[in-house]
């Protein structure tokens, strides 16, 4: 498998690449010493998983022997563009949730000196994307069908932002948005197509494959996937240990449209209810610990291990009906590492 | 010559393609009521220059009656393309400038209940670029030209953006980083490629060029243009009158990297230069006028007549110089527009 240590080291050659472009834009020296802390503060730093996904993929799709050494490199260029897809989607989103961290420290737009020129910065990270693939990919036969791969996917993310920040607007809690039908439309387009998707599908086009329904059937089992992850997120910020996940969970007093509070507003009698209109998204702890009772008083934590179990169940016998054993390795692979996880 | 009434009426084609999107991807009622009322704030309004030159340029290369039904079709979605690319920057801008109004109606983030969701709807306009080229140009040998040339000049826009954030931090003026170098730079790639490039570089792909040596020369002429149309946007900001400009400048006390500072500092004495480093980018109506003084005492309205007169030789010269009679009609076309404009 691919490892980290690798996929950082590969990082460098993006990143100079970006900096040549600042050199063949006649950049001022402060605005390409800009460039150059922008990068470093927000491409690195992270788990690098979906970056890391093209490169194990692509390894079951062909088989480890089998690829070249620019395969390799082409592969790790393909990780980056997700990884820097990323990164712009992140700068973004804490412009607009105005999240105070990010990955532990400040988020960018947060940095003295920075603030709102943070949403030009997330642009170039964004611009920088078509450069990357044209550089390594211009000539292969599947470079157009990528490109229109990362266009679609970047679209969608938008628009999932958009219906995400439609339902919970910022500084006005309305509970009676947060209906699963919303929040699994949310989960598929701000996250599962970008993260789960988007990684198998670059292998796939890099292994030679064309055949739109390896595509497409790949693609309904990695959305389950997301949505999946994405719900024992929403699990893992109100009941994992913030030792282990690495942070405070923060979604009951931000008011976030999570599985928590759907599941909650779905299973509540009208007393209940009432608790959780009152107390959601108050930064007061007092609010906090009285939204989770009522989550205890429903027994979410049960409701999720069943949730957990039947999903699962589902995704496996959907990967047994995968005809290809090779694109079968790759979404167990995706399942395993998500299983059960506690962080 | 397209007229605007002509070009109105097709953004109805294009804003009802953005909602079949929104069906395709099974939007809320609410977010699609959203993204009508965002297109119909953001998109029309303008004066339309931009895309009206796809139209107006393609019929000096091809001749009116050589254009069939869809090319003309096709040429309007072009010019949409530009026009939906300048809201995404229009967006973007005034949210990192604190710009409070635009086209004489609030910003869109000012406007209530929108705020900084206002950033992901100018990804949402620049998100329908491609799906409006995909749409109209799929399967033309120049389709992928003419995607290569919005990522090029997008790319080319943020960098200039990034420039002039950088060179005019919001809330610190250091005059000594205005100078003439810098100035026209930040022209260049904010201004001058996507509002006098592009729309000739399209509509020279519509017409089947393929010389790459015509797009260069093309491309030198139009960027000299759009520096010139630039300059005088600088200068009418100052000395133009409101009830012609339709507008009441405020490049002063925004402290603007305008062209007549730059030149202001170029000529000032110690005295002069301590007086403007006094007094601009203060909103105070006596450092205005101060300012403008010292724009007098300078003489920077006739050097702006000799710029005027110089550059338009020049520009003049250059397109004689041009072989293609129809590409030097195009060309011509463009600089009487905008030689001796007063608005």
């Amino acid at each position: 498998m691919a490892d980290l240590k690798s996929m950082e080291v590969s990082v460098d050659t993006t990143d100079k690449e970006l900096l040549a472009d600042c050199d063949a834009f006649q950049f001022t020296r402060e605005s390409r010493e800009w460039v150059s802390k922008m990068l470093d503060y927000n491409v690195p730093g992270g788990k690098l998983n979906r970056g890391l996904s093209v490169i194990d993929s692509l390894v079951l799709l062909k088989s480890e022997d089998e690829l070249s050494r620019d395969e390799i490199e082409q592969a790790f260029a393909l990780g980056w563009c997700i990884e820097w897809l990323q990164a712009y989607f992140l700068v973004m989103d804490d412009i607009m949730d105005n999240s105070h961290t990010r990955r532990g420290k400040p988020s960018w737009f947060k940095q003295p000196n920075v603030g709102l020129v943070a949403a030009n910065d997330a642009l170039l990270l964004r611009n920088h994307v078509p450069r990357i693939l044209r550089k390594y990919f211009h000539g292969q036969p599947y470079y157009f069908d990528l490109r229109e791969l990362f266009d679609e996917v970047e679209y969608q993310t938008a628009c999932g932002q958009m219906l995400d920040l439609i339902t919970s607007p910022a500084g006005k809690v309305d509970l009676s948005k947060y209906v699963m039908e919303t929040y699994l439309r949310i989960v598929k387009f701000k996250t599962a197509f970008y993260s789960f998707y988007l990684p198998v599908a670059c292998a796939l086009y890099m292994s030679g494959e064309s055949d739109n329904s390896k595509f497409e059937s790949a693609k309904q089992i990695l959305l389950q996937m997301g949505t999946y992850f994405q719900i024992q997120d929403d699990f893992l910020d109100c009941y994992g240990h913030p030792d282990v996940i690495g942070k405070v969970g923060t979604d009951i007093q931000d008011a976030k449209c999570s599985w928590l509070i759907v599941r909650a507003i779905e299973r509540a009698d009208a007393s209940q209810k009432t608790r959780l209109e009152n107390n959601y998204g108050k930064k007061d702890n007092a609010c906090i610990e009285e939204v989770k009772k009522v989550y205890n008083d429903l027994g979410l934590a049960a409701a999720f291990s069943e949730y957990q179990q039947t999903s699962y169940g589902r995704i496996l016998s959907a990967i047994d009906q995968e005809k290809s054993t090779r694109l079968q390795g790759v979404l167990s692979l995706f399942l395993e590492k998500i299983y059960k996880r506690q962080k």
